[in-house]
């Protein structure tokens, strides 16, 4: 795996081209960038054919373990491993220990396993195990097996138990790494952990960086695992420790505002869970990153409507009913997205967004796919998958541009306006 | 809209062409056929464009009025009518009043309504209701209300009832869509009930035949409603009664051999809700109705399973975890199908059928569809449409080339073979 600079700004923001990652030669990945998010293989709701439909579809398919580890064994006997089994042989595979838009439970690690979540429950990772699933699956990237259970507050006990077992695992893994003929084509990532304890980040990563890995993994930067103020500040202190020619890639990190501030620390690449988080709650991105005439930022009267969508009732003339019992729950959503499910797009007959391109847009109303949210038909989700990807790959080529024409700090602020 | 008949076997069944149906000259049907069946407008899971991606697809399309009379006032306000709101101009669009993929709850209709359930729950439908929701909706063609609530061994009186409120109703509507400006492009067809009364289906049935109905839907000969010895001669002998140049549609009649029977006695035209049942148990169609070399039945070992699929487990190396709750559910499933469930199928590379020409079966094996269903991710049922629309189309077309050929008997049979 190679990744080659062509710009790094005095900001920390850098621009990169990654190579050389495993099966593909011929596939390399411009960063800044994402990867695509998938759900035991596929990405949700789309079949390969359609998401190939997709503009800017990022080159690297993100495979999540808990949606894939129980078939190791059907796996282990289909010949291609993990890309012959999920139908998908033309992009290359990172495969990640957890997955990235599912809250990780707490407590439930030990000195010599990690837990995932499978469909059928709690399965435990020892390294062994873990290794023997990249072996039947000879993913072209993935990371060491790693205790990342540092909730906020946890204690500086819990944080150095996390960052030893880390290391254990980390070693382990790499002796099967370097002796499995099965692995020889993947790449393996070493994962940064520490909590938001600046002196043991340090340790372990300055530990990390020191072994043979292929690039790093930032986890434990998750709004939910570190306070706002903390999080640019130790993860700029700690991306300065790692060797610029090796990759960044965070967990977890998904806002466009949080990716811009992540990219100035010197992150190249990120996961895309959050375009599918947008969209399970009913939600349809609308944030601007591009001046352009006739795609306004959504008005004043679409965005301030928390309360109106805690309220909304669908009238209809049974009487008032309840107008979906996740409304509350859809109200957890964004400052650059917009609810679906609410009355005010039942007879809205414009598209997600004026001009945007996608297949949402270009072939159906917000009316009709609130219509489709509120009688829980699958097409909604589908749809508004398809726009939140779209948005989302356009807003990572955008970020790429603004890298290169030295107009982040402009870009920047245009995200800031979409909260305001 | 016009019949045009190429052939009339003495056998009962007919071969035609279905014309001038609505807002399209230009599309016509080849009978007998299905329509497509939807939800909200698209066929459960796909876009226009992966439905469009389908060989043989139904040029005409049934909307089911439980997923859609909610929206009625956003689409008054949408200029096109219907066709516009679900964003389908292409194809003609028959509305429904009920979800033939749906059973119908008993004892909700009264003198003067019928009820329908949408997803904000019970939804009465007067006359003068029904009729503002066509005018808005504008479809190519529709049914009259109806009321054919008459559930096995109901009584006579109920069954009476039923028929005059059927006529009573037809009358009302035949009225209003005459005087209606908004429904001059609209064919209206008279529903034919009677439950399993002889003599009152076939007075029912020269009631309505002697109104300018553009053709009839046969309504009652579901299982559920009809006694399996009882269907097939009624079904003829109602038939019989009517103008041989008007089309003829049966509700709720899905399975291949039914559908010959059907066919036999005459009828022209079916829904499509059959394949999305199968679909959502987690089967796929695996019946033959072709024989040619390399697409043999079903191995006896693959097909007798019934018990196998209730005892199933997913024997997970965290021990034994009941394989899925809907297993059992899935047992309901038909001689004409596999449950892609089974933990036979867990490392299965097969297609689902070999030599199936569908997006499914070129792309994916059943060991993939057994891990997404296992783990209940929706590409899954989606895969599983594709390849269940795309084979009952196929089966129709075979249906009418072996009228065309005078083979139906062949047909017959070798659907029978399916289910020794």
């Amino acid at each position: 795996m190679k990744l080659i600079l062509s710009l790094v700004n005095s900001g920390g923001s850098r621009l990169g081209k990654l190579t050389e990652v495993g099966r593909h030669a011929e596939i390399s990945m411009e960063t800044p960038c994402c990867l695509l998010y998938t759900r035991c293989g596929l990405p949700p709701h789309l079949t390969h054919d359609v998401k190939n439909t997709l503009k800017r579809l990022p080159p690297v398919t993100q495979l999540t373990l808990p949606t894939l580890a129980e078939s190791q064994d059907a796996v282990d006997g289909s010949p291609g491993g993990i890309g012959n089994f999920i139908g998908d042989t033309d992009t290359l595979h990172y495969l990640s220990l957890h997955d990235p838009g599912v809250q990780i439970a707490s407590g439930y690690n030990d000195k010599s396993s990690v837990s995932i979540w499978v469909s059928a429950g709690r399965m435990k990772l020892q390294v062994e195990k873990y290794m023997s699933i990249q072996k039947s699956f000879k993913p072209d990237w993935y990371n060491a097996l790693y205790d990342g259970d540092t909730p906020p507050g946890c204690s500086r006990k819990r944080v150095q138990k996390s960052i030893n077992r880390t290391l254990t695992f980390l070693d382990k893994c790499l002796q099967i790494h370097e002796e499995s003929d099965d692995l020889k084509n993947s790449k393996l990532f070493g994962v940064l952990v520490g909590g938001d304890l600046h002196e043991d980040r340090l340790y372990c990563t300055r530990e990390i960086a020191k072994r043979p890995v292929a690039g790093f993994v930032l986890d434990g930067f998750q709004r939910s695992m570190m306070q706002e103020e903390a999080r640019w500040k130790l993860m700029s202190q700690i991306v300065k420790e790692l060797p610029e020619e090796k990759p960044r890639l965070v967990n977890g990190i998904g806002r466009p505002d949080d990716i811009i501030n992540a990219v100035e620390a010197g992150i190249d690449i990120f996961d895309s869970s959050f375009p599918y988080e947008v969209t399970e709650r009913g939600c349809a991105f609308a944030f601007v990153f591009k001046k352009r005439e006739g795609l306004d930022l959504e008005s004043k009267d679409d965005k301030d409507d928390s309360d109106d969508c805690k309220q909304s009732t669908f009238e209809s003339f049974m009487g008032s009913v309840p107008f979906d019992s996740k409304s509350t729950e859809a109200c957890e959503k964004t400052e650059f997205e917009i609810n679906l499910r609410e009355q005010r797009y039942f007879d809205d007959f414009k598209p997600l967004i004026e001009l945007c391109e996608c297949y949402a847009c270009q072939n159906h109303t917000r009316a009709y796919i609130n219509h489709l949210l509120r009688t829980k038909e699958l097409l909604g989700p589908l749809l508004l998958m398809l726009h939140n990807f779209h948005h989302y790959f356009e807003f990572f080529h955008e970020l790429r541009e603004s890298i290169r024409n030295g107009s982040l700090d402009t870009l920047k602020s245009l995200i800031k306006e979409n909260q305001s």
